[in-house]
């Protein structure tokens, strides 16, 4: 059986008016399907009225006692449960979950390096059957960023990383496939031009694409993310825009 | 089957001592068993660091727009998941939710009439199959004082009123015990002596009680919620203190 695992980043799903859009085309994929969400604005931006600094690491969030209560109340609550309730209205049956929840997701606390990132945690474990239990129920699961050590502390975790764990984990029970969106129409080729959608990466390609500096920066962690799931057996990998999700052929597909 | 149904108020799951030891005692109950849980300091203190001022009218939380967006923070956020990664590291499966996930709790704005309360809800239906389920797959529910309205909004919803609300919808289904933890040792005859639990109270003592205002105040309501509760179908109501959870025989039993 398919299952469609969507990855939004906060941008989408914390403005109404992009949330409405992406809750209906959302709703429109067909068969099962599973929704990460971000929400890193909302968290700077209620931090900020807090008074606790935020900062940033190569675009990861150390995350301190303080900051961990903010992503807990902003991912775990206020951006997760504001999907929930909006794909309820829509007549999809959606359940919120953290990696407590069920104890989903299991993660470790990353060891301090050269940077402490505090409580940010690598996942070890995806619970792919709990998930899965909940699919075959007919419910859409829909999960925040947040993982937990097991021993009483949720951990920050990486949107994206949940998502390709996640999908990894399923992927032997389902023909499981991940879509990231994305600001942009997909990888492109001049990232001035919206138009210069690259269709289909491979491994080759991507070597040469990275060769000749078109894929660079903050695209190269997407890609091996992507690659990565690939080589744990999910089927396809897309990188699109939200408001493309329900148009099949639109983005760039990742492939082996 | 049994089920236990236990409500702990905002104080108790609000501080990490009191939140240690209702965790142990939870988790020594046999059996089936869900949480439903408060959060309202959480909430009034979020709310005074963001500068929304909060109204209460007779200990109820007026909740205008903002104030709808701290309580889904803290209810359905911060002190949900503080609980679930609190009862995880206990060897307990829980799951957090509120009304929103999976539908459970379908609720509509209360009218308002003398007062506005505004984004508060009152309970239409609760899913009891759906709750049903995962208390047969071993999950421990933990629900947070929120419904939803079906159309999209999340509506702050009294946390004795939740439970005593699933406690009705799980009555067929299960010998249902609904436990209020409260800050006193049980119902008691002289407010200053915890020593003076009433042991028992049915419907006819519960009025003589009245009549001689030894029940009075915020106890009424509590009381009025129990027999409704008895009247649906639950089949024992007991009123006790936090750290006597696990003690058999310690509080008071409501009865019919």
């Amino acid at each position: 059986m398919n299952l469609t695992i969507v990855k939004v980043g906060g941008k989408i799903v914390e403005e109404p008016a992009t949330l409405a859009a992406l809750i209906k085309d959302f709703a429109r994929i067909e068969g099962p399907k599973l929704l990460v969400h971000g929400g890193g604005r909302s968290a700077t931006r209620l931090a900020g009225q807090l008074g606790i600094e935020q900062k940033m690491v190569d675009g990861r969030r150390i995350t301190d006692l303080e900051t961990l209560r903010v992503v807990t109340m902003v991912y775990g609550g206020l951006v997760n449960k504001n999907i929930v309730t909006s794909l309820q209205a829509a007549g999809i049956n959606a359940i919120g979950l953290t990696g407590a929840d069920m104890d989903i997701i299991r993660s470790h606390r990353r060891p301090a390096g050269e940077i402490d990132y505090g409580y940010v945690g690598d996942v070890d474990k995806v619970d792919a059957q709990a998930i899965a239990r909940l699919i075959e129920a007919g419910l859409v699961p829909v999960i925040a960023p947040l993982s937990h050590d097991g021993k009483g502390s949720m951990l920050n975790t990486n949107a994206d990383t949940i998502a390709s764990e996640v999908a990894q984990a399923l992927a032997p029970l389902y023909d499981t496939t991940l879509t990231f969106c994305f600001e942009k129409a997909g990888v492109l080729a001049d990232e001035n031009d919206d138009n210069s959608v690259i269709e289909k990466i491979d491994r080759v390609t991507y070597q040469q694409l990275r060769d000749q500096n078109i894929i660079a920066g903050g695209m190269i962690p997407k890609l091996d993310n992507a690659f990565k799931a690939l080589e744990s057996g999910v089927k396809e990998v897309i990188i699109t825009r939200a408001d493309a999700l329900a148009i099949p052929g639109r983005g760039t597909v990742i492939c082996n």
